[in-house]
């Protein structure tokens, strides 16, 4: 089945037998604690905190859902961070969950280069889930947070990461458009329109599993097959892209901003690259929005 | 009087009683005919038509406006686009607008070194004025087509172009936003957030005439007093922009296409550097924006 909501989303996961096991660092703040109730309730998730436990022993959010959580004793949000590392490395939890700790200071934990959780050769990318009113499906895109301007490498890690969220929520054969602001490849000034011709290449090649992967094609071009026609530009990705990426981190804020400000668009972000997706909200982020960052990690 | 959309645009104009002489290039598409009819008739421009004239004196739309239209004879495109350059040159005319000819062609013209009209040392960067549903004042942006990632002396240009037309659309002192991903000066990965800071100063210090200027600033901040307040940043914009600089022409593109295709957004679009104004919209671009688009040109 296709996700093409959070509604949709949420509904599914309440008809799955399994949980995911969720661990949550310094679950201090009302927006994280009521968006674990929300899993708790909705039965996706088995809640590891991590840190806080005298405070949340006492939520009566909390106390319905009791035998599915665990307490784990924390002095300090560091140390939260650490032992949340350390389970995922030895298989004890599927997520990471961020609560009232730097973002920084989490992914010092993960990205640590002994005791962290970032495999050798992978690449930590954030990748937005998007609602957007008036378009049809569901939007992926990264990267709104973390890569500056992405080398070859690390764009091609970014479709395959993409590509893989994209067939979990359902989407069998994803189609991905790479942007740029035209169509055309241009070798001189935007070098990178080069590799996407290459990308496209390999993803027809099979590289990146059932995919659909083209560009250069603006977002658009990407999303609207009116503007598609218009242009007379002939793509596979037909309009309907599933997932973008962008050129670079600043294409990909504008964009989540954006869209967030002014098209009334619901968004769930998570990390992916390490053993297990890690979300990190926002502090300023809603409930709504850290509850579907979570369920968007457990489809993976 | 602050003009605050599109419609305040055309009856402020429609009062004015002086005229733009406006040099249109090969009008032979519909759009660009009707939205120089309905300039014609504001009563804010004298069309001077150059090629197509058999087609044009037949329109029963321009009919009405004879008084205030002059057709000179071009045999193919790009010697109307000549023509026009050396009108603005001479002073003929005081805006340049583009109809059916590849936006390419009209640019080498206005660029000719010998016998263009972009002064050294002056740049040619585009212009989106855009009217967003929910935002209360018209938000002017750059560069969404043309330079594809500023030097520090182009951006000088840029936030004097651009507050020069904030002002001329009557924003006596017009708040500039310069835009990142953050609100942090980090000069390891984005060297220009380190020019930001020195815009803002130039700025401050009356380089650009009356305006404020401040960055780096977020799409979201820069635009929305609540997310400047949530996230903690003070900043003299105080959440409601009148103009943002974007870093690049990627983060520029992504917000012109985005704003038009989700947002509900108006937008229209110009040209700023050469000696007059130049009105260069796509092939695709609605009536509607051709005339706000030439209507943001005549108030320059």
């Amino acid at each position: 089945m296709t996700i093409k909501n959070f509604d949709q989303l949420e509904a599914h996961l309440s008809q799955t037998t399994t949980r995911k096991r969720v661990a949550i660092v310094w679950a201090e703040d009302e927006s994280t604690q009521f968006a674990a109730a929300r899993a708790l309730k909705a039965g996706f998730i088995e809640a590891i905190f991590i840190g806080c436990q005298e405070q949340l022993r006492q939520l009566d959010a909390l106390k319905p859902y009791a035998d599915h959580i665990t307490y784990i004793q924390a002095d300090e949000k560091d140390q939260a961070a650490a032992t949340a590392v350390q389970m995922a490395k030895t298989g004890q939890v599927d997520i990471i969950m961020k609560g009232l700790i730097n973002t920084d200071n989490l992914l010092k934990a993960v990205l640590n280069k002994e005791t962290g959780i970032l495999p050798k050769g992978n690449v930590l990318t954030h990748v937005t889930t998007a609602h957007i009113p008036n378009y049809d499906r569901l939007l992926l895109f990264t990267d709104a947070a973390v890569i500056p301007c992405p080398t070859r490498e690390q764009r091609i890690e970014q479709v395959k990461y993409i590509a893989q969220l994209s067939r979990a929520m359902g989407v069998q054969e994803p189609k991905i458009a790479l942007i740029h602001c035209t169509e055309k490849v241009n070798e001189k000034h935007f070098p990178f329109t080069v590799e996407y011709r290459e990308l496209a290449q390999m993803a027809a090649d099979g590289a990146f599993g059932p995919c659909i992967v083209d560009g250069p094609l603006d977002i658009k071009t990407a999303c609207n097959l009116h503007s598609m026609e218009t242009k007379g530009i002939k793509s596979p990705i037909h309009g309907e892209a599933n997932a973008v990426i962008f050129p670079d981190i600043q294409a990909g804020n504008v964009f989540y901003k954006t869209l967030t400000l002014w098209a009334g668009a619901q968004t769930a972000g998570i990390l992916q690259g390490p053993l297990v997706p890690v979300v990190t909200p926002s502090r300023s982020d809603s409930t709504e929005c850290k509850f579907y960052s979570l369920a968007v990690a457990a489809m993976l």
